[in-house]
């Protein structure tokens, strides 16, 4: 096992790797920009290095500095977080080369999978559900056959068209004929070029992930799914595992899916698969993240494994410590992201310092977060102040519990969004389980985040 | 279900009342002092009464003051916590005299249970087994039979010795006669009274208890066990579940006697039996707690259930949520108890101010506590702070937590145990799983709770 392991990232991710690397008898390195010197887990690490300014692209993203750091704490591996450089391929080939263990995927792995056209190509190939698609079309005759690939409901898009112009729905055959027609002369006029392609339309899809686990021994697991639905202009907010409404057997069968695509293409450690699932439980491939996610802990509690620990150990030429067959669901968990923005402002970012600070406790709740009283949310990064995770023996339960625990979190000195996760998990579509990715959005009004007036102008 | 229940008690379990009522939708109503307005239950309960000055006699034990904040907020029951009026038979009494739920035992049972001679002689009656012991003998013939009963490791003491004084230990029959003799004549000169009586002696004792659970529909189940064998003077500073080294068939065989004395005697709600196991296994009822335990937790972690909210719906009436074989137990949980003392000079209760206070997070930590960043911790009531519970799959990964989240505890402003905790969980003896009763009075210079010179002398 890894002596020493040097952490690229700040914030709460770096507090829980360190909770690791202490758990494990492994001695912890932080490196940490000049903004975070007096942070909680630049306190709490065994080691703490300096390595530049504030500015991300001068401390955080500062690959040489980071690797001198690694040679003089004599670090064995980098645990990278999220964010930063955890996706950055150069950054995990230059640590093979200097013979340091990335803890993450291979390099080759994170290429392919890395880049959204080559993902989608691999996962294809390995058997994976794509959203059904066309290439441009320039007649009916074109269109008429490719429906039968797509199948309905669809949408007609110019392929010249944008911000929202050019977007026809068809529900049923007997439309498509005529809306054909009227898109492509629309198309024709307003950009002049008739090109139209067809896209499987999803309505009120869920966004559905599969966490995946993979050892340099050839085995592979799936770890069930997560939710994160509850998401706004593509930021997740709230997460849950399970996921509501989820056959048991579809888990399965995108879990299997999800394993046997990664092993194909050769991907080790932790990862996640992204999917979408429409109401018909139909799920297509959106990408991969080649990385720990944000929103772990949820699985964390549903499974009783400790994630950061299971990829230190892969990353150390481990075999994974359990099989897929062990791996048992227990309770529904939930997270809330709180971020220092103020969701009434449109969610502008905050900095400040934090007067008081009072985390929830007893029963069912979990805290990750590098806050404490007195502590400056610096400018330079992102706004997340602390993940609250919640479980129950289900998800009534959970939600209950949510509701207690934002109840009792005491953030000061600074906007957070802790009303807003209040509202939303109040919000009838989360409660019933029906929450879709455009939900925060059309419900702004109701989520309190946007004046009626404005919504309706 | 209840609507309101009231709250008569302060700190951590106040705290810990009102999370389950707010989780079960049942509004919260606490009592406190003058010294407690700016406490934390008192801000998080829907509604504060001030029943009198700091002093406990002038507050939390002020039943008349109690009772018309019951029926000025008009509370259907009450909860008592632990301490103050908990274990207090006319209060409970009076409190079903008005038509109040008392969310504790009848108090014909918690009269039977709270004296320790009637209770023994319940439980004797109920089968439980009894520390054997003998009446007061005055001839070596008598105690040469009554040495059949009681068997050997023995303690042979004067019935007027004290104070360590009178006491002889004999370990083999061979030694019997001689050893009598000798204490009898001592005895005679020492305290003019040869009354000798006998005691098995259990050496290295350890205090196992049993967590049970009654209906009023004849129902009861009893949580598995609890082992608080480290313990300072009595006062119990660590407790796991489940007990090191105690069988299976044990746990089962004691927690099965446990219930059934419990029905015998007309027990309901919940109750915790105390006993003392040898080192062979062998266990001996000690004395029965009719209230909620301060080491609760340690249960919730390992069998999922929430006492408190079971209470609250016996309490009420409804029948347990769970069966015996449907109570699974996971995981090994430790409690530390931390309280504002100074350890090193004799755990001299300390008051003050809390200037940074950083609570532990991550995977598998729970924080019960009252405290806050500014909590001034006043003169009046037990030290107490906060109760860190960690929770593993296997003992040895929950010691590594405790450790990890000892460290992470920032509590600034005034000593407390956190140091002599963290000493605690390192001693090879606690590791090992060998605490006994006496093992930290024993070990009071390697806990650095005492000087070498001092033990010494």
């Amino acid at each position: 096992m890894f002596r020493t392991i040097l952490i690229a990232n700040r914030g709460e991710i770096a507090l829980r790797v360190i909770r690791a690397c202490r758990e494990m008898g492994i001695r912890s390195v932080i490196v940490h920009s000049e903004a975070d010197k007096d942070s909680l887990p630049v306190r709490m690490a065994d080691e703490h290095i300096c390595i530049g300014p504030g500015p991300s692209s001068k401390s955080y993203l500062n690959i040489p500095n980071i690797l001198c750091a690694a040679t003089l704490s004599q670090a064995e591996a980098i645990h990278p977080g999220y964010g930063f450089l955890s996706e950055n391929t150069s950054f995990s080939e230059i640590c093979a080369d200097t013979n340091i263990a990335f803890i993450g995927p291979p390099a080759s792995a994170m290429r392919i999978m890395g880049d959204k056209v080559s993902a989608r190509a691999a996962m294809a190939e390995a058997g994976m559900p794509m959203l059904p698609g066309t290439p441009v079309l320039h007649s009916l005759a074109e269109g008429l056959e490719a429906v039968k690939q797509v199948g309905f409901p669809l949408m007609l898009k110019a392929v010249a068209g944008g911000g929202g112009r050019g977007i026809r729905l068809v529900t049923r055959q007997e439309d498509f004929e005529r809306t054909f027609l009227l898109a492509q002369n629309e198309a024709r006029e307003a950009f002049k070029n008739d090109g139209i392609y067809l896209e499987r339309y999803l309505g009120k899809a869920r966004h559905v992930e599969i966490q995946v686990l993979l050892d340099h021994h050839g085995n592979g697991i799936h770890l069930g799914e997560r939710n994160c639905s509850c998401q706004r202009r593509n930021q997740k907010v709230l997460e849950e595992a399970p996921s509501p409404h989820l056959p048991a057997e579809l888990r399965e069968e995108v879990g299997r899916t999800a394993v046997k695509a990664a092993l194909a293409v050769g991907y080790r450690n932790a990862g996640t698969m992204e999917f979408l699932v429409d109401e018909q439980n139909r799920y297509y491939f959106m990408e991969m993240n080649t990385r720990l996610q944000v929103e772990h802990p949820v699985t964390e509690q549903v499974t009783t494994l400790d994630l950061v620990k299971e990829q230190i150990r892969i990353a150390a030429g481990h075999p994974l410590s359990i099989r897929q067959e062990d791996v048992k669901f227990r309770y529904h968990a939930i997270e809330c992201r709180i971020t220092a923005e103020d969701a009434e402002a449109d969610f502008r970012p905050q900095t400040g310092t934090v007067t008081q600070y009072i985390m929830p406790g007893g029963p069912g709740v979990r805290v990750d977060s590098h806050l404490y009283p007195g502590y400056e949310v610096p400018p330079y990064y992102d706004s997340l102040l602390a993940k609250l995770i919640v479980w129950g023996e289900t998800r009534e339960e959970a939600i209950i519990r949510m509701r207690r625990a934002l109840d009792e979190f005491v953030i000061e000195g600074l906007p957070t969004t802790i009303p807003f996760l209040r509202r939303l998990i109040d919000h009838p579509t989360f409660v019933e389980g029906e929450a879709y990715t455009r939900f925060i959005q059309e419900e702004a009004v109701a989520l309190g985040i946007e004046q009626a007036s404005r919504k309706a102008a």
